[in-house]
């Protein structure tokens, strides 16, 4: 609870910082307008709300699920009107598909103001829609304690929610009763017997079993079971193409990636008979192509579940090593980082190794290097013990928001986010925020001028023959982007380089030092 | 029509950019991703149409308004998925309220896909809703080209409505037919003789009447014409706060613009008697403040309505001028640019004072300036006659798109975008557009380094006292933005100016030359 004493009278947005940090919210990305001033003014007055300034809302959003997804908790937004609220939902979008807990507070117009048509009236439950899990507007100061309540609880149920509470300008600035206390939430339902009796038989029977991870059993003592059962039937452990949090590395249970593309990812698991899903949905292809399948599940394969999102996973995962008497820890990945490539001019394959070869004990991968990344993901496996987060939603823009937010939960570890130059432009302001904050945060900039997996699907799509003026709407050297600029001008410190021996370099640098900095490689 | 034949088979983009071109659609501002492939590739086999590529989608939808407000009619934009479109809804917010023509082609999976929940995966229609006055799924692809048209049309319904076109992958790659021609679009519907005849009554009562002015009124001979009737009765002419465009300066009738703040425009309209409305609605408080009206017609004054905004509001005027018999042209601002300020540290006053003294003939300003520019408004009364774009929905980050798309619009023309600092980080991936394009497009950053309006409005919304935490969230010194090297950062040109003479410099180098170039005034 606050410690400073509430005063004999509060307001309706003093009520609601008070009930959001009794439930454990500590956080704020904040992009304020007029309509959110007496939040602003509140939190001067309740200890306990760190207020994080973001310069456009998909930053504030973004930050808000990074910060989610290693806290385990969420953090609050604060956004302005049904447009600012508009700029924060491609990552409200992305945060949904993860799913994390987050409560969106946004701010409204007084609700005798409601009925005109201002220039920035709108329908902000209409813009909520699309993203939330939960949406309320407060009728009256006196009731937003307990929508915040609410919303809290809402935000905090299992595998975790949207929350949009919408804040009318007079609910916050009008003569509240008191705070509300936090409402009860319960914990990720516990798996039944019958699933773990059946995963346990499918995994007896002989035949080829393959476990699709997700949520906590990718990490911690969940992936430590998934790992024994592997060890002890020989199961695959696999993730999906884009895991939200996976604990890799050195140290850690190996766990397979499911291949992007959708023949690949069927060939891959092509004689699997058994697919275990714990806390995942059977795969579904990314994009759809011309004659391919969207199921990848392939024929002859059963999906069976374990455990569904907002249920247990990492404790039913437990609970089937225990029936499996799957008690030896399962071997794991050693710690062997890739050696430094010669010197030369930079690839993608090289710029991952570097990356892989310098990055820290329990860093914190923020990755959205798309093209670059993606095929050489494997060069992370043997580095030291890190978590990466992946764009679960598939809305580009969110890794340098993840980045932050993950930066903000655990001050202590090194954030590294590796981008793309392409998908960094959505959300650069993610910078600024970054150097105001003093995040310990490395970006990577993967610069290959070009939206490059836009030219890769050209083939996908069936589409034969891309012209001159179709092909420039994946081109980004017209003009260049200069990211040792982009970063400057946000107060970033950043180095441009162009070979290995550079790049070496500027990773041992950042790496061995703390606070914000933006490395441009270019290939 | 475009001058390739059609192929013996085409698919549905390519029958959706052939049918565009049809209706008169001749530039698309494009974030395309796979889904929007097949629109891309048939870019190269369809004549007539640009495609300009912008790296974040709210460029894309600002671009798409401001060209409209220009050329008055629809461009398209290309977005990707539900996301993509989300990243552009808080300038469709704006675009809507203006309102402008605009076809929004949204590329969506293929329906085959949609049931399943792949990452991008979401309702596509449900982010379209709040901003779109006509939404629309193609079901084929053969019926993708008819749906255009029917798009098209919906677009140019006057007085310009958002149309919303989402194509699912297949309807884009599938076998079409052939191209849909243009369906007829009826032009702004007349003004009743009833209605003309009561403001003719009104103004011949001897009350004091003021026009309230928006749209087609506010330029060439609808604005004309409200000079004469002002010149002949006495009659004010005053324009919304935000008017969408209005033509001013030298040679133009000269038109008062209702102040911001409840109070002061109450008190500007005080002894108006009858308030006539044409194209616009009765003026409305953009914020509500505690213990203020939102209705800003002033006790007294009856609102009545010459011109509803999809009526011909110009041919109203002219109308009642004739009943009126007013014949005799209004006096109209003289050429008189104000001077140049002594040399000196920069002050909001003289940057508006130089960008005025120095404005181009037939410029077009983009003006979202907000604080620094809204007290000096006045100072470009005199200047070369220009168009004067406004912020007409209230969400900033339109400025730099608008200007974007006028830029588009009008080639032959100077375009200024006055903006300020804190609303320029919304969307300035726009300034890479404008490299790109080579656009005409001189921006004046405002720089005071901070979010002065929210400051400014403490004491408006009734807050006695913001502590530090609070006050920071207005602060944007901690970092400084660097203007100079975010616009090199984006192949922009640059200068820096913390002087008069350093600004006057500037501005004279900057309207004698072509091209994109930012100056950053400090002050």
């Amino acid at each position: 609870m606050p410690d400073k004493p509430i005063p004999p009278t509060l307001n309706g947005a003093e009520s609601l910082v008070r009930t959001l940090v009794s439930g454990g919210i500590e956080v704020c990305f904040a992009n304020p307008g007029t309509s959110e001033m007496h939040f602003v003014g509140a939190l001067d007055r309740v200890e306990g709300m760190r207020a994080v300034l973001c310069l456009f809302e998909g930053v504030a959003t973004g930050a808000a699920d990074g910060y989610a997804r290693m806290a385990g908790k969420p953090a609050a937004t604060l956004l302005h009107l049904g447009p600012g609220l508009a700029n924060g939902l491609a990552n409200l979008h992305n945060a949904r598909k993860v799913p994390v807990p987050m409560v969106n507070i946004i701010g409204d117009h007084a609700s005798a103001h409601q009925p005109f048509d201002a220039p920035l009236t709108a329908d902000v439950a209409d813009f909520a829609r699309p993203v939330s899990h939960w949406i309320h507007s407060s009728a009256s100061a006196r009731s937003v304690a307990a929508d915040a309540a609410r919303a809290v609880q809402a935000a905090r149920l299992p595998p975790g929610q949207i929350a949009s509470l919408i804040l009318p300008a007079d609910t916050a600035w009008g003569a509240a009763e008191r705070p509300a206390p936090p409402l009860p939430v319960p914990g990720p339902a516990t798996v039944s017997d019958r699933a773990i009796a059946d995963a346990a038989a499918s995994l007896r029977s002989g035949g080829k079993v393959a476990f699709l991870l997700r949520g906590a059993a990718l990490r911690g003592e969940g992936l430590e079971a998934a790992g024994r059962i592997a060890a002890k039937t020989g199961a695959r452990l696999v993730c999906d193409t884009f895991a939200p949090r996976i604990e890799r590395g050195a140290g850690r249970v190996y766990v397979e990636r499911l291949p992007y593309r959708p023949q690949p990812a069927i060939d891959f698991l092509a004689d699997t008979q058994t697919l275990i899903l714990v806390g995942t949905q059977a795969p579904i292809a990314f994009f759809a192509y011309p004659g391919q399948p969207s199921e990848l599940t392939p024929p002859g394969c059963t999906p069976l579940v374990l455990a569904h999102p907002h249920e247990d996973g990492a404790g039913a995962l437990e609970a089937l090593a225990d029936r499996l008497g799957a008690r030896a820890a399962a071997p794991v990945t050693p710690f062997e980082p890739p050696a430094l490539p010669t010197d030369g001019a930079l690839t993608a394959e090289s710029i991952m190794r570097i990356a892989s070869h310098f990055l820290p004990e329990q860093a914190i991968i923020s990755d959205e290097s798309v093209t670059a990344g993606f095929p050489h993901y494997a060069l992370l496996d043997r580095a030291a013990p890190h978590d990466c987060l992946q764009l679960a939603g598939g809305a580009i823009g969110d890794g340098m928001p993840v980045a932050t937010g993950a930066a903000i939960a655990c001050p202590g570890r090194k954030v590294v986010s590796l981008q793309a130059d392409g998908s960094a432009m959505y959300t650069l302001q993610s910078l600024w925020t970054q150097a105001r904050e003093q995040l310990d945060v490395t970006t990577i900039i993967c610069a290959n001028r070009a939206y490059k997996v836009l030219r890769d699907e050209v083939q996908g799509v069936g589409l034969g023959q891309v012209g001159p003026k179709g092909l420039s709407m994946f081109d980004l050297t017209n003009p260049v982007l200069d990211w040792v600029k982009l970063a400057e001008g946000m107060g970033v410190e950043l180095v441009r380089v162009e070979s290995t021996a550079g790049l070496a370099a500027a990773c041992r640098s950042a790496m061995s030092q703390r606070g914000p900095r933006l490395i441009e490689a270019i290939f």
